[in-house]
């Protein structure tokens, strides 16, 4: 029997090296299309019923289609940092200790710190051509663009599309925005190609932008992070999407966003390459619902509760969707991931060593994506700014603090946490904690062991200039 | 020009009759599943993260998923009569008039009224072989079970699964259902075959049941309606499935149904009646939310607002997937359908004349099926008992009262009506009657047409024992 023993285990080693990530010893190519404040109901593969994403959902199928898939935080600046660092905010830096301070506005005079090895920076050493494409959001000062991070190529914007001229926060009486808004670049590289560019047309140019660095890179290792600036207000369509959709000017964006995809994967598979890159697309954060504010120009959750800035599941559980024909497995996967396991994912599968020097937050779920197992991690930290509010530990979560953005209730502190079952409960919505105090007691460890294993930095979204 | 549009016209309807419903000739069969509370959230390709529902999935990917599909009544009997009938239940009789009388309970003393044709009814006279598999809850005493209704055969129980011993309601304080709670009969044809049935065994129990009766009527035309008591509280799951789902209890008894789902569609794959039979799938109406009393053991409305017994979305929006395959086009479809559709549009396919004696409330959405158009009528009426509480029109929905079963909020009148944009605002969160005082006056005009042109009938659900 040992014979044939041996004999099992070195089929299995052959075989697992041919469902590997790389084609004919190549190097697998990586590109991430980030949605921007896209709420997990808001696709039709997720149940949204009057917006059409048959290139998504396509996807999806051609995929695996992940539905507990979580965000490092519940806004766009810090989700961005933690996905391009594998690290939560609270230790790359890129968090605020208020709430008027959660991502970075105009006036910041800060941005990601320069110690972090972002994602692009680690594949760069490894000989990858490195592009951003879209919303950088993690500094607007020359020396925190994008290129100063181990990026060959920047084109897109570097904060928000609200925080120009269009803002449309602006007129608003205590908003960070003031109404002597900035202006919107759009940089090319380090030098500003124009102002206030025609934000109807940013869809379909970054969408060439992307399609043409596929081709020109076609026969070289490449990383593209595409961040799309929408469905983030204000919306806008080019007048192919405008006006055409059930769902109004959200769904018209929407829509081009899954068309925009579609042109990236079919690009991908006329080149041939679709069988040797892999891709993911996510969003930052949950959907922005603002009451009278902008009403349904935001998005939806879907079956959770509420939204953008919460910490409740609506806020941080986005949805998210791999694929790499013939790799990754064509699943819908209820695993526990996050946006910060693409860091030690995507530097695993390039041969990037991880660097050792800081601790990582992501987990490397090749073998989620390859459905070799279905279980990688069990939790999840939620935090809001520099304070870690909630937990979740195997199907359960514990909410030690709570804010509700939509229905604009402050943070408030339970002592004992809520308590809910999110696999029988994603919608949050019966308290269990009564009934199993031994959890609360579990929950409660794990939360004081991870706050106390915390080394302070510095709260680089706290450094703004007093005006402007 | 004009001998080549005649050409144009006569290859069109070649291609039309050849994508017709018939298959060389022969009859096409009728398969109706219906789920008991399940909510437009509760199945995978709806958007629920934890419940897999696999067998369903691919017969959406098959066939048509239905995002904006609607029942007549927010519970049971008057749902199920509306299917049966394809007529409204302030017409067909079954509706009560008032809030204790929605359903029949075990103490009523009436049925459907006799004078109504159900499909069953009307397919028997065209030599279709017609059975019931599952719950009736049409009437329980002996002149008002199925057989007397066209049903050639009957297996299952003659109302809710709560309604016998088991039934969870009776502890409750005013709860309709006495402690003195009657047994719960299964009944095969006219004579009661058990009492108190295993109901972890029901799912399996009519699973075979209606693979048999599509193999035993293999070569003759038949209908079947199945109508599954599950996801209807109490929640029971055969062993294969107890314990197994990640959603617990409710998910158990989903995925056992989605497995029964499965089974039907893999026997008629195996006889090679797929192409000739039209298999839909629909739930009742929306899931039953009841804080405290159930919690979790209820489902999820998705996106939707509010739950089973409200006039909200949530209430009488279901999950509904139609297959065909071949003919039923493979498609995500957003047109506005209910489930009285289906009177006509099956009647229509099997070559029966539609009875011209009563005013029908369906439509033939044939077309919507084969994809030849996307809108055959966009008005939905949304009754709470015998009253109009709410009127679908276009994108609109006006509500002129409303009620809010799961946050237990009464009855409550609303003048002007309120109004949301059902296609922008699947949620029901953004009121815009202020904006739209146009279609606010179109929806009123609308639904006061539809209220004068109803004629009085008795209400059925009325009548009732005193005790019992």
């Amino acid at each position: 029997m040992k014979k044939y023993t041996f004999l099992v285990l070195l089929i299995a080693q052959v075989l697992n090296a041919k469902t590997g990530f790389s084609q004919a010893g190549k190097q697998p190519n990586f590109i991430i299309i980030l949605a921007d404040d896209l709420g997990y109901g808001d696709l039709s593969s997720y149940g949204h019923p009057t917006i059409r994403t048959p290139n998504l959902d396509k996807m999806a199928l051609e995929g695996t289609r992940f539905t507990q898939f979580y965000v490092a935080a519940n806004v766009c600046s810090p989700s961005r940092a933690a996905l391009l660092t594998g690290r939560l905010p609270i230790r790359n830096g890129v968090f605020g200790t208020n709430s008027a301070n959660k991502v970075f506005f105009t006036n910041s005079t800060s941005g990601l710190p320069h110690r972090e090895t972002t994602l692009a920076k680690a594949l760069k050493g490894k000989g990858y051509q490195t592009a951003i494409v879209g919303k950088w959001h993690l500094g607007s000062l020359p020396q925190f663009l994008p290129l100063n991070y181990g990026f060959d190529s920047y084109f897109g914007i570097p904060y928000s599309n609200d925080m120009g001229k269009e803002g449309f926060m602006a007129p608003r009486p205590g908003s960070p925005v003031t109404s002597n808004n900035p202006v919107l670049p759009l940089y090319r590289n380090e030098k500003v190609l124009e102002t206030e560019p025609d934000q109807n047309l940013l869809t379909k140019r970054f969408t060439a932008e992307v399609t043409d660095l596929i081709t020109k890179n076609k026969n070289k290792p490449f990383f593209i992070y595409y961040a799309s600036p929408f469905p983030h207000v204000p919306l806008h369509a080019s007048p192919d999407f405008a006006g055409k959709s059930k769902r109004g000017p959200y769904g018209d964006v929407v829509e081009e966003l899954d068309w925009s995809v579609g042109q990236v994967l079919n690009k991908l598979k006329e080149l041939k390459l679709d069988k040797n890159t892999f891709v993911v697309f996510l969003s930052d954060n949950g959907p922005w619902l603002m009451k009278s504010l902008i009403d349904e120009n935001g998005g939806s959750s879907g079956l959770l509760y509420e939204a953008k800035a919460s910490t409740y599941e609506g806020g941080m559980r986005v949805p998210a969707i791999a694929w790499m024909p013939g790799t990754v497995k064509n699943q819908i996967s209820s695993a526990v991931a996050t946006s910060m396991d693409l860091y030690p994912t995507i530097l695993g599968l390039a041969g990037v060593e991880i660097p050792k020097d800081k601790p990582l937050d992501g987990n490397n779920i090749k073998d989620l994506l390859t459905g070799k197992t279905d279980k990688v991690t069990d939790i999840v930290y939620f935090y809001d700014a520099n304070q870690l509010y909630a937990i979740r530990k195997g199907a359960y979560k514990a909410h030690f603090q709570t804010n509700a953005s939509y229905s604009q209730k402050p943070a408030e502190t339970h002592n004992p946490p809520l308590l809910y079952n999110l696999e029988h409960d994603p919608s949050e919505k019966f308290e269990i904690g009564k009934k199993h105090p031994e959890i609360i007691a579990e929950l409660t460890a794990a939360f004081k062991k991870h706050v106390e294993s915390v080394v302070p930095v510095e709260a680089e979204l706290d450094k703004r200039e007093a005006k402007k």
